[in-house]
This record gives structure tokens, C-alpha cells and sequence, in this order.
């Protein structure tokens, strides 16, 4: 791992500035932030991206195609030329160009790849071989690591020469590490800058409480450590404690923005990662298979109601009261549901507090199914001076928002018992959970009590 | 604004030897890191807590206290002998405590604050008269502000003594101020580490193109900066370009959280900061409204279904295609709705790239609609052999469909345009809009073509 070669940016705050004065020689790129100049590149036709990207300096070029959407990322690192491409992605943050790896064509990957230099292409190699979702799939390798044994004084003087020497950012920490390399302390430029001169790291900064995850942890749990303790990275290393890289803040909150994104898109069966940048055609692609799922679901529905078509016949304004019933549950299913889905990705779950977390979403669920049963109870026997009609319909409603509040707040927590996305969909099964049993409850009861 | 007097301890990575060596005298709190005391906090019985926190040295149970669940924290403080109570909050990061003010039962909140020493009382009142959602609601106010005419090695020896004397946290920036308290750069302990000694501060890092946020900007508007840019923290300014405070990165992703929960807690009509450890009660009160709402909005479904009550006689089968042409439209609009929600949450919409957004879902619910409709088409005709009514279910199903996606995109930028929360009930009043409309397109079609 090369010491702090191309560091994350995310030290440096007043980064119009200092790009200028790196780079006198393209104005026009030179005052923008990378962020800045990926939502220009983007704005633009491609063959005008082309030529402005073959316009740039190769360290702005890569920063700057390293904070594009990535779609639009891929789609111009495909047009450019290969030779050019593969001297961007080698100047890339490493974590950053190995994402591009996965999304690239294979065998174009290949291409660039292998005009990309041997430590470089190992690096991109190496963090490729690790699950995308987890530590490993996220971690830079980027780190500044020091050896325990040096003083607070040569650190300095390396970590200036380093700096001086290749124009990079200091990161927020610096790891100090053993001569078996095992990760044995963490220090901030805080502690080096107020370290006595002479005084051996070792003596000040070996820490044997020291917060790491190992490679394998998943992407969500290192946003939840560093989200709990706010830090600004953490480290991740291997089963024997040797440093791997590190998981910086600003990949965090992507992580925890993407999270976000993918429960509540999930929930509905749109895809996880859709935008509004996404092809249509992409998009059908990926909600369509859950349309058909909930075709499939509503014809369980439509069943029941089948069943009960001669009480229907007999009392068409129970078809006007079905839609009421299927939406309150349906509603209140959606309520609960909201509520689980973002505690889990906030939180983890016992067994005992998920049971407490259900049994709370069945309270809310009777205390307003009764309330809105009263309010339904008047409203029906307004309408229809028929009491019994009413009851029934009052009942069913209750029974159908309890049905909700139960399914809602439980499908999340046994699809995470069985090892799946507890968002996935949710919805769509809560629906139809809603639906048919509304129907049963309503035209079963009238058929029982009614007809 | 005192000079870095309680700082977050965000820039302290392992936290648990800290504690440790600042705390000899309660190990068993001193081991702990303040967001794993707070869980411990919270895992006891009110009494429990009360022992404890009165056990506790005030800096640890003011870190531990502010890293506390909203509702717990009040819980205890209340419950803590007032002078104790002013201590700890005295003690606390201005910001934290200004949030907890904000909770308290204001005539007990009065009483305590009178009994906080004065400087650390006005700054806290002083937080209290921003806007919650704004920058300034979630500023500290503990920033590292030097002069713009001390020398770097000047800048050293300040940072030195105070980081020394007050045991305290340097942040991760230090603003520079000119005479008139006008920020005017920014540097990070690197670039001061970096600078040469003798050189006025002014000369390296006078700033012009400085990124800061004046107080009344929207937290949304904070984070997404922070995070566009990579930052670790943003300085938040008035009119005159005075230096107020800071929000740093970490409460940064405690905006994010709460700002993705709300959307997906809201979009169904329940409370923005509901959790599983809400009071069921709460929870009942906030999704009630919502409710009632929604009851409404069946009301009118129920309504047109009336309308059509004489064709349902006839035509009983019509009731059971019913759900299937709701749940379908209502589907595949919660599909725009949740990725127009995430986007919006994510940048800033211009009226052109929302035409486009909206067309975009219209496609997609055009292009589903129709494959959907088709197998609808067969199913129907498979189980009525009535070519007809499948042509009558499938037109339905697909105008419907198509009206989904338009409202689903749509509904989230009629309500910001309108400078509403485009998340809030969204959910709801999308699918009143297609399970009215999808009853009166199929009742309507069955009632002109089949009976």
C-alpha cells in the first residue's frame, strides 16, 4: 500500500482555492471542485465530455470522473481513448477505480486494466475481489501508515516530505503499525502536532481498544460504527489484524444516502438504485418483475371477492364499502411498516425488542382501527340507515387495520429472520395481505350476518 | 463564542483510552465511549439512571447524556435535581443543549437555565432563536477561531495551550477572522502544520472563494453541501459575513437520518420522528389525522363506486376486477413516488429536469401498463371467455396505470412548488387519485360497452 498517494479530498475545505494554485494552466477547470466539475461534465454531450476530459490535467480529470453519476461515468470512460482511460483510472483513488472496474464492460475493463501499472492494477485487483457491500468492497487503501517505532518528530518530518513531495492531503488519521504490520494504534495530526518531539509513537498512541472492522462486515454496520462514534474513518483489517485500507466519512454518507434510497425503492419493488437519470427502458426492466408479482397477489384478492360474487349481487354497496376497508389497512399496514423498516437500518434488533416493536404497532393499530371503526359506524348508518350493515362494516375495518398494523410491522422482521432485504417489496406483500383479508372479513361477515 | 471550549469529539478516533486516561476515578463509565454510555443509560430504570448519572464527572455524563435518545434524555433530566441538571447541560456542547432546551417542559427548562453560568446561558439562547431546520439550529458555536495576523507558529503555540490546558479537542479546521470578526479563511491543523513558521496566516489562506452558509439555510441544504463537497465541516455565517458556528459532519449524518426517516415515515402519514420507542399513545395521536384523512379520500372512491352501483348488480364480476386495476395503479405510482422523493432528497430540481422526471414515469408506466395489461387481457379472458369485459379490464388497468405514474412523479413537485413537504401524505393522496379514478375508468367502460 503506498503511503497516502492519492488521498480523498475530504480534508480539504477550501478546495477552489488550492486547485487554482496547483493548476494555473486550466482556469477553467482548475477553480472548480471535483463535484463542481462532474455536474458540468455531466450537463454536457459526450463528445463535448470527450474533448473537455482530454483538455484536462490526468489529477483533475480522475477526481472529477470519480464524483459522476454512474452510469454517465461509465458511458464516457467507454468513448475515451483506452490508453487515455486507463491513465485516468491509475490516477484514481483506488477504491473509486475499482468500482468503474465492476461496472465496465468486462473485456474493455480488461483492456485498460492491463495498461494500468503493476501496483496500481494489483491494488484495483485486490479490492475488487471484495463483496461490494461489504468493509472491503468500500475501503480506500489510501492510508497513511507509520511505523510505531519512529518519534513524534520523524512522523512529521516524513508526513511533510510526503506532502511537499506529491502535492496530496494529509488524511484525518494516521495508523501506526507494528513490524509485522498489525494495525497497533491510531493518531490524529491533533496528537502528532502536540506529541513531544522525541517520544516514541509506540509509547503514546499503541491502543488496545482501538475501533476496527475486519473486511468481510458489511457496508451498513461500518456506516452504523462510524455514524455511533463519530469518527471520521475507521480502519479495516484483516482476521490477523493487519491493515487493509480504510473507510473514510464521506463514503459513509453515500453508503448511508444509498441505504436510503434502496429501502424506500425496494419497499415498492422499483429498483434499488433507480434515479431519475436512470433509461426508462431500465427501469421497466427492473419493476415489472414485482408488477407481475402483484398481479399475482391482487388475483388472490380478486379470488376471494369471486368467492362472494352472489353476495354481492345481492348487496352491490358492499363493492362501494371495499375500497374503504382495503385502504385504512392497507394505510395503517404502510404506517408500521415506514416506522420497522427505518429502524432497522438504523438500529439492530433483539429478539425481545422486536417483539415489543410489533406488539406497539398492533396498539396503534387497534386504538386507531377503533376510532376510525366509530367514525365508519356513523358515517355507514348515515348513509344506509342500515345498523347491521354498519356493525359489519365497522368490524371488518377493525379486524383489517390490526391485520395491517401485525403484517406490517412483522414482514420486515421475519424477512430479516429468513436472511433477506427486510425492505424488499414489503409493500406489495402488505397489500395484498390487506386486501384479501379485508375482503374476506367484510363480505364473509356480511354473508354471515347480511344476506 | 468561546475558542473550543466543549468540542464534539469527532475528531477522536479511539475514544475508550481517552476516557480512560482523563478518568481514573469511574472506570467503569471511563472505559466507555459516550454513545455506548448512553446505550447503557438507557437500557436502565429511571432510578438507576438518576444513581448513576449523580455518580458520574460532569463531562462524561453531559457527552453521554447529549448522545441520548431525544424522549430518554428528557425523561432523566427532569428527573435529576435541578442544580445538577444546569451543570450537566452547562457543561454540555451548546448546540446539544440548545436542542434539549427546545424539549424541555419550558416553565422546569426556565429554572435550570438560570442556574447556567452566563456566557454558556447566552450562547444557548442565542442557538434557541434559530429555526431548527435551519443551519444555525444545527450549528456549535465551539469552533477554533484565530486572528488573521497571527504567524503560523503563533497559531501553534495558542492551540497548544488551550488544547492542553482545557484537556479539549482541536476540530478538524481552524477559521480565520479579520478585525472586524469577518471570516476570511480556513485551514486545517495540516495546512498549519505545513505552513512556515514565520508566515502571517493572512498571506496563505485569505480565502475569497471560502465555502460557508449563512444561518438561515436549510439543513437539507447544509448536508447536501457537505456531502457534494466531501467536507468535514461547513461554517455557518450571518449577513455580514460573521462567523456564528460550525456544523460539522457528524451531525451532518444525523440530518441525513432523520431527514430519510421522515420522508418514509411521512410519505405514509406517520409522524417524521416516530420510532419503536415512541409512546404507542404519540404514535396514535400523530397517525390519526392522517387517517381520518385518508377515510376522506375513500370516502370519494367509495363514492364513485356508488355511482356504479346499479352496473356492480348486474355485473358482479366487475367487484372482483376492482382491486386488481387499484392495487395495480396504486403500485406502480409508489414506484415514481418513491424514487421522485429520494431525488428530491438528494438535489435541487430545476422545472426542466422535472418535466423530464415526470415524462420519464409516464414512460415507464405507459410501457408497464401495457405489458401488464396484456396479461390481464388473457387472464380475464381466460376466466370469463367475455372478450368485452377483458378489453374493458385491460383499458382500465392501463389508464389507470399510466395516471399512477403521472401522480406519483407529479404529486412531490406540485407539493414543493407549492412549498410544502413533498413527502408528507404523498402516499395517501396518490392512491385516492387511482383507486377513484381506476374504479370510474372500469365501472365507466363497463357501463358505456357491456351492460
Amino acid at each position: 500500500m503506498p503511503e497516502d498517494k492519492k488521498q480523498h479530498d475530504a480534508t480539504e475545505h477550501e478546495a477552489p482555492e488550492k486547485t487554482e494554485e496547483q493548476d494555473a494552466t486550466s482556469p477553467e477547470q482548475g477553480e472548480m471542485h471535483p463535484a463542481d466539475a462532474a455536474d458540468h461534465i455531466e450537463n454536457l454531450e459526450l463528445a463535448e465530455q470527450i474533448a473537455l476530459v482530454q483538455g484536462m490535467d490526468l489529477p483533475h480529470a480522475a477526481e472529477a470522473i470519480a464524483e459522476m453519476e454512474r452510469h454517465e461515468r461509465i458511458d464516457l470512460l467507454e468513448a475515451l481513448p483506452r490508453e487515455l482511460a486507463a491513465e485516468i483510472l491509475g490516477e484514481m483513488a483506488t477504491d473509486d477505480a475499482a468500482d468503474i472496474f465492476d461496472d465496465l464492460d468486462e473485456e474493455l475493463g480488461d483492456k485498460i486494466l492491463e495498461r494500468i501499472e503493476r501496483e496500481d492494477r494489483e491494488e484495483i485487483e485486490a479490492l475488487r475481489g471484495f463483496d461490494s457491500d461489504s468493509a472491503g468492497g468500500v475501503m480506500n487503501t489510501d492510508a497513511l501508515i507509520l511505523d510505531e517505532k519512529l518519534t513524534a518528530d520523524q512522523a512529521i518530518t516524513i508526513i511533510r516530505r510526503e506532502v511537499a513531495d506529491k502535492d496530496i492531503e494529509v488524511p484525518y488519521y494516521i495508523y501506526l503499525v507494528d513490524e509485522a504490520e498489525h494495525l497497533v494504534g491510531v493518531l490524529s495530526m491533533r496528537d502528532l502536532l502536540l506529541a513531544k518531539p522525541g517520544s516514541m509513537l509506540s509509547d503514546s498512541f499503541h491502543d488496545k481498544s482501538l475501533v476496527a472492522v475486519t473486511f468481510d462486515v458489511d457496508r451498513e454496520e461500518v456506516a452504523h460504527l462510524i455514524s455511533h462514534y463519530n469518527f471520521i474513518a475507521i480502519p479495516v483489517v484483516d482476521y490477523e489484524d493487519r491493515l487493509l485500507g480504510v473507510v473514510t466519512v464521506d463514503d459513509v454518507i453515500d453508503i448511508i444516502h444509498e441505504e436510503a434510497t434502496e429501502d424506500m425503492q425496494t419497499m415498492v419493488g422499483a429498483g434499488a438504485d433507480e434515479t431519475v437519470d436512470t433509461p426508462w427502458k431500465r427501469s421497466v426492466g427492473k419493476r415489472l418483475p414485482w408488477l407481475l408479482v402483484n398481479v399475482a397477489n391482487s388475483a388472490v384478492s380478486a379470488y376471494v371477492v369471486h368467492l362472494f360474487e352472489g353476495t354481492i349481487e345481492q348487496m352491490a354497496f358492499l363493492a362501494v364499502l371495499m375500497p374503504i376497508v382495503a385502504n385504512q389497512a392497507g394505510n395503517t399496514g404502510q404506517q408500521a411498516l415506514a416506522v420497522m423498516i427505518r429502524q432497522l437500518a438504523l438500529e439492530k434488533f433483539d429478539r425481545r425488542r422486536s417483539w415489543l416493536a410489533v406488539l406497539r404497532e398492533v396498539r396503534i393499530g387497534l386504538a386507531n382501527g377503533l376510532l376510525i371503526a366509530l367514525c365508519v359506524l356513523g358515517g355507514v348508518m348515515l348513509v344506509t340507515l342500515n345498523p347491521e350493515l354498519s356493525f359489519v362494516m365497522a368490524l371488518a375495518l377493525l379486524l383489517d387495520m390490526v391485520i395491517g398494523a401485525l403484517a406490517g410491522s412483522a414482514i420486515p422482521l421475519v424477512m430479516k429472520e429468513l436472511g433477506r432485504d427486510p425492505a424488499q417489496a414489503s409493500s406489495i406483500f402488505l397489500t395484498a395481505m390487506t386486501d384479501s383479508l379485508g375482503f374476506l372479513f367484510l363480505l364473509g361477515l356480511a354473508q354471515l350476518f347480511l344476506v
